[in-house]
């Protein structure tokens, strides 16, 4: 018998906030389930998180590793999306508050948005070390670390010294380690040919980490081997080293000074202000304490997937990376969809299966060839090196959403690895760096010259 | 006989300021001859314009049009690159001053520094109507009207009401039929199925031209066919139309007011300030008036090219358009080499010829397969429609600077036009439009609910 408008029971009405792994595979499972689905986002992208530093260091454009979100559940006409911001929640009455002053009813809550970046209470240090989550922010960083070897080719010709090229990255996580060898590869291989007066490869790159480890969360054996393979790069690692301060042009370690043209941060994320707002409990970094149902306590409506599910299994808490949120979000997405067929008298019995992280493993790249590998499934192995990244390389490749980025991101990388050529190196915005310009004398005439190609460079 | 250092003369030092189409064509033929040269440009990058108005509307990324500067002249160990800015000169000591306090002595200049949007002396439209002239321009266009739909969209959910998607567009000029055709492409065509609530192909797009005519540039027979073919793609075009005023949300042609939710400036160009501070004489815009030679009077030592230049050929000025700049740039460049081997006494003469455009025509787009074409060489011939518009594509693919643009632009574009999929439709940046939320309630409580794909849009 055909379901007609008006024999058609309501239905269920699902909110999913954050378009980020957990909520976008949430989204798309759900697509294919009868329920009402209103997705809310800030942005009007997905973003694949895991490229971003490639953004910002401009192998990649952001329009590769980004997806407008109605693109991504056009065929799911049951699914809406909602360019706007959630600040709050009425649990009592079903409500979301959305900073336009409405509120969104909903059966089933899905929660997947994310961490962003803690400055541990030092706010005034954003400005000056950016971190990597967003867009802006990558485009950010490029900027800033462009800039510092356009603004040293100036300085040097203008006044024939420039300040030492140094680029500080405070956290040694697989982000910091990311940047540090992504800038080690530009300074090195890219950019060598471009400049006259200054030598980019003698660029310095640190990083400093308050933990004794780079990679904690990677077994003693790559860590070791990621130090080793960092310092090929040139890129010097100092570990137990507690950033004090930041400056415009340094940061402090205790005592000590550090110049630093360019200062990024890697250091701490906090889960996103809407865990505490949920009024559940939430660990130390804001994340939400749930059960093996992706529940807060008492809350079997309500489900938490990636960055902001504190979830523990096996006695460790699973990390905030893309895999589990993935896995979350599909989670929950099936089990929402189990609950309503057991509410509408269907088959399903609400017995589910509990969540469980199937962990494949993770990786973290260090430069242009070298990466390291902490391989769970198909098989257990600790890789290092050239196979890492090749491994790295086609594992990124294939989870791209998408089938135009995935091809747009391969051309790229195949044409910057093979040639060393440019990917994306434009600055926009501001032609300004914190610190800079407080060294030399910029008055006076020039008559510049291109430097002797043979003779030694500075 | 191997000259040395210590015998080779002092070579004469060219200073290009500008790295658009007159300044890179001029310092990459430059980079051949034995001189020494600066190019000064506050922009790390080389920008394709013509097809940006592509960036703006979202089908390509700014990495496919723009080209680090560095990169281009990477071959010619004879060229330097400063990222600076130019702010005067003294043409008696031959020396250039930039932002820095720097100044820069030079024995030939080459000035190619473009022109800029005018907003006819009320700058404080700029804010609420874009022009297209940088990447950060594109960028922002592509926020406003991706934007426009996304809040129409969240304000339908809301409150059951959306002002009416009206895209204004001041000036009927190549740029402004171009924006036209592509906001209308992009409501019509790429987010047809994206939205639930609102139907995004009753976007409205208007053209305000203030003289009689669109396209001013082109015969009559193409302004004719350019105006059906914008009719065809729903845009309106209101001609003799003078903007009064323009405010959030609407603009005024004398007591009429039009409203738009995101209106954009391609009006009126104003030559670059630069060429008004050489203290040679300009014309109303500014432009710098120019002999044969390209030189204002009385200084042979100084070649302006494209944009800035006034340069009059058969009793009509050159256009302001990327053909006459290239040719003009490489034409001070030689002119530049035969003076310098003229002085060194070698064969040069000094007896060049004069400065000739070269006319092989000119085209605008409008809409994804049609365009107007005036062709002039290999022969003459006017063309209109999907002809136009193909020879067009041939075109600029073929003179995209850099293999690698070239052929990203290439599949970008079958990508898109194949299956009227995404470009780049990233919005970054704020989330506020000018002149929006003042409709509408937009407290309450709303149950969403996708639209039923069967009943009418609004």
């Amino acid at each position: 018998m055909a379901v007609t408008a008006a024999t058609r029971p309501v239905r269920k009405r699902v909110v999913i906030i954050g378009g980020g792994f957990g909520g976008i595979n949430a989204v798309t499972t759900l697509g294919k389930f009868p329920v009402d689905v209103t997705l809310v986002d800030r942005r009007n992208h997905h973003l694949f998180q895991p490229l971003l530093y490639q953004v910002a260091l401009a192998v990649l454009s952001p329009a590769d590793i980004a997806q407008p979100i109605r693109s991504l559940v056009r065929n799911h006409p049951n699914v809406d999306v909602l360019m706007d911001e959630a600040i709050g929640f009425d649990l009592a009455q079903r409500r979301v508050k959305l900073k336009t002053e409405v509120e969104l009813e909903y059966d089933y809550l899905i929660l997947a948005t994310g961490s962003t970046h803690s400055y541990f209470g030092r706010d005034e240090w954003a400005k000056l070390a950016p971190g990597l989550k967003t867009v802006e922010d990558a485009t950010e960083i490029r900027r800033r670390v462009l800039l510092a070897f356009e603004l040293a080719e100036r300085q040097m010709m203008e006044t024939g010294t420039h300040p030492a090229l140094n680029f500080v990255i405070i956290g040694g996580g697989p982000t910091g380690v990311e940047l540090a060898g992504a800038i080690s590869d530009i300074a090195r291989l890219y950019m060598a040919s471009d400049f006259r007066h200054i030598d980019p490869s003698m660029a310095k790159v640190l990083i400093l980490e308050g933990s004794p480890n780079v990679l904690a969360a990677y077994p003693l054996d790559l860590q070791k081997k990621a130090i080793e393979q960092l310092a090929e790069l040139g890129v010097k690692v100092r570990t137990g080293a507690h950033v004090t301060d930041v400056q415009p042009g340094y940061v402090m370690v205790g005592e000590e000074r550090i110049d630093a043209v360019v200062t990024l941060w890697a250091a701490g994320v906090q889960a996103s202000p809407l865990g505490k707002l949920l009024g559940v409990p939430t660990d130390k970094r804001g994340a939400v304490l749930v059960d093996c149902y992706l529940n807060p306590p008492g809350h079997p409506e309500i489900f938490i997937c990636g960055d902001l599910a504190h979830f523990e299994q096996d006695g460790k808490q699973v990390p905030g990376v893309a895999q589990p949120a993935m896995q979350m979000g599909r989670y929950a997405a099936k089990r929402v969809g189990r609950l309503v067929a057991a509410s509408l008298g269907s088959d399903g019995s609400g017995k589910d299966a509990q969540f469980r992280y199937f962990d494949k493993g993770d990786m973290a790249t260090i430069g242009r060839k070298a990466a390291v590998a902490k391989i769970e499934w198909p098989f257990k192995a600790h890789w290092s090196g050239f196979p890492a990244w090749m491994t790295w390389l086609v594992v990124h490749i294939f989870f791209l959403i998408g089938f135009r980025n995935r091809l747009s991101v391969f051309r790229q990388w195949a044409w910057t690895y093979l040639t060393f050529s440019d990917g994306a190196r434009l600055i926009t915005g501001s032609q300004e760096l914190p610190g800079w310009d407080t060294q030399g004398d910029h008055s006076g005439v020039v008559t510049t010259k291109p430097l002797d190609m043979n003779s030694p460079k500075t």
